[in-house]
């Protein structure tokens, strides 16, 4: 059994993770043995790493924030979940592990015919899509959203879920190559950032109001999103891709009344009532387990190939989430 | 009779501004001539000369945007305000002006035996700093506010109205010669504005959690003010002295749930109701003619001088107002 631990933070994520093997531990009263079937790389995963995140464990860590399991053995005292049965790791736990102890009771199970990989990756990424859309701006069907990063795990859901809700999203990448892809998830329209971006927006949605805006880069690109706001629109950053600050003029904030906020999953988990954890938590595993909801997979390690696992999800060259297997 | 007219804008203001002769005009049914008492050189005013500012008169156009005068002949028709009475200039009409022709009954007249100089500003810089305290977060007295510029007019308003209201001012200024007057004004704490700015606010404020920030410069003074807010604050831009975009990072909006607006005064007016404006401008009016609000004034120019009068309040070295006469 093995678990992918750090003993420190530091800049290079792949340097201070490493596979460690640990004994199977004993079952207590109420517990079950998970096998880990899937856990992905998130960008907070690699920003706990850094140590950039907003909130950090104590050390030392085993990485991940979520994924799912199969149950391979019961504790005593335990009937249910069944041996089989694919269930969500609790979020937050350090998924990244061959094998984990979990009180059964506590556990969510899920669709055993559904893509366990697809599956992995309901926690974190669907839900800030879905509340991105949601939390903001009260949207109808027919209103437009521009978002940047376009081809990130949140991008793509992003993409879905809006064309799901009726909503018309425009795409912001930085490489042409990627343009056919968003176009296939369901993007209306896809375009490459840079200087005249605020013209080309225009010119491809026929001069359309955009009142919600969302930006996972910061620096200069959260600036070229604002200019492509409707007057009184709302900016939301959810991400540092870039590692700079935002930059927004002036003008956009006092001349067209644009607000700029965050969004925090963690933050509106907090918040949020049980009842309305569950109806987005719900809706999203429902539609990740029919399909109609997935996010491009770039490729699958074991847990004893973290550290390029790390690499690869921590560098700007993949398509799609990294996952991590037993 | 002269007024300081622009035929075009640009980068240097003093160029495209000069004083203009005009001959005396008839009055018609209703109409009075004013002369000028005293008008005031706003940052705004400056960069509606540049092209810079959000609404941009038609050319050519005379300078200046509000003011007071005094009545010097009554019009046909026309029994009040009397000669000599002093009035409110409109707003928005070119105010840097010897004469001006307006209808009688629109006009505003306001208290003779009060300082025609501090009443000339009353229009634009005290409402501002009267909104900014209040119209995005709900303070109680006690609360601390934190702003830059804090010698500039409205941070000037600003200290006197948060005094009057209990609350409680971290001010941020670049030169160390300022604080003394600002502690006379009533500012709380002064601090000359660097890279350990959050550290020495904490230090001066006992750690109290500070909602309202407020930011006038942009750059990366935007995200300074940022730094030393409460979890949950809102900070309000309002003006670009620095000429560069506003840069917070996205830790300050993610984890922290600040949220980034601006404030324009233009844009209040629009939707605000007579009696809103009414309550506004009534008390601030009040405060002023009995000496209870005042600002700085560094220097008073006659319009022929107006080339003169627009470069020092273009310029960064002056201790408070240029102001503007007959």
């Amino acid at each position: 059994m093995l678990k992918a631990e750090y003993r420190q933070r530091g800049p290079v994520p792949q340097d201070v993770i490493e596979a460690v093997a640990f004994e199977k531990p004993k079952l207590n009263q109420g517990e079950v043995l998970i096998e880990l079937l899937a856990a992905p790389i998130n960008p907070s995963d690699v920003l706990t790493l850094t140590g950039e995140y907003g909130m950090l464990p104590p050390l030392p860590a085993v990485g991940g924030n979520e994924g799912v399991g199969k149950i391979v053995e019961l504790g005593p005292g335990v009937n249910a979940p069944a041996i089989g049965q694919t269930v969500l790791l609790p979020v937050g736990c350090g998924t990244w592990r061959t094998h984990l102890v979990a009180q059964a009771d506590k556990l969510v199970p899920l669709p055993n015919e559904a893509d366990p990989k697809q599956l992995s990756m309901v926690s974190i990424n669907p839900p800030t899509a879905s509340l991105l859309l949601s939390e903001f701006v009260e949207l109808k069907p027919g209103d437009w959203v521009i978002q940047n990063a376009a081809n990130s795990g949140v991008g793509s859901y992003l993409i879905q879920l809006a064309k799901i809700r009726g909503l018309k999203t425009v795409n912001i990448v930085r490489r042409e190559s990627l343009i056919a892809t968003l176009k296939e998830e369901g993007a209306d329209v896809v375009l490459v950032d840079g200087e005249d971006l605020a013209a080309r927006v225009k010119e491809a949605t026929g001069g359309a109001p955009i009142p919600l805006g969302i930006d996972a880069v910061g620096d200069t690109a959260t600036g070229r999103i604002a200019d492509c706001l409707a007057e009184g629109a709302t900016l939301v950053n959810y991400g540092m891709m870039s590692g700079k600050p935002c930059k927004v003029s002036p003008a956009s904030l006092i001349f067209r009344g644009m607000t700029l906020k965050g969004f925090w999953l963690a933050k509106w988990f907090e918040n949020a009532s049980p009842e309305e954890q569950m109806a987005v938590y719900g809706e999203l595993t429902k539609l990740i387990a029919c399909g109609k909801l997935k996010a491009p997979i770039d490729s699958v390690f074991s847990v004893k190939e973290i550290k390029h696992a790390v690499a690869l999800a921590a560098g700007g060259k993949r398509n799609g989430k990294v996952l991590v297997t037993a």
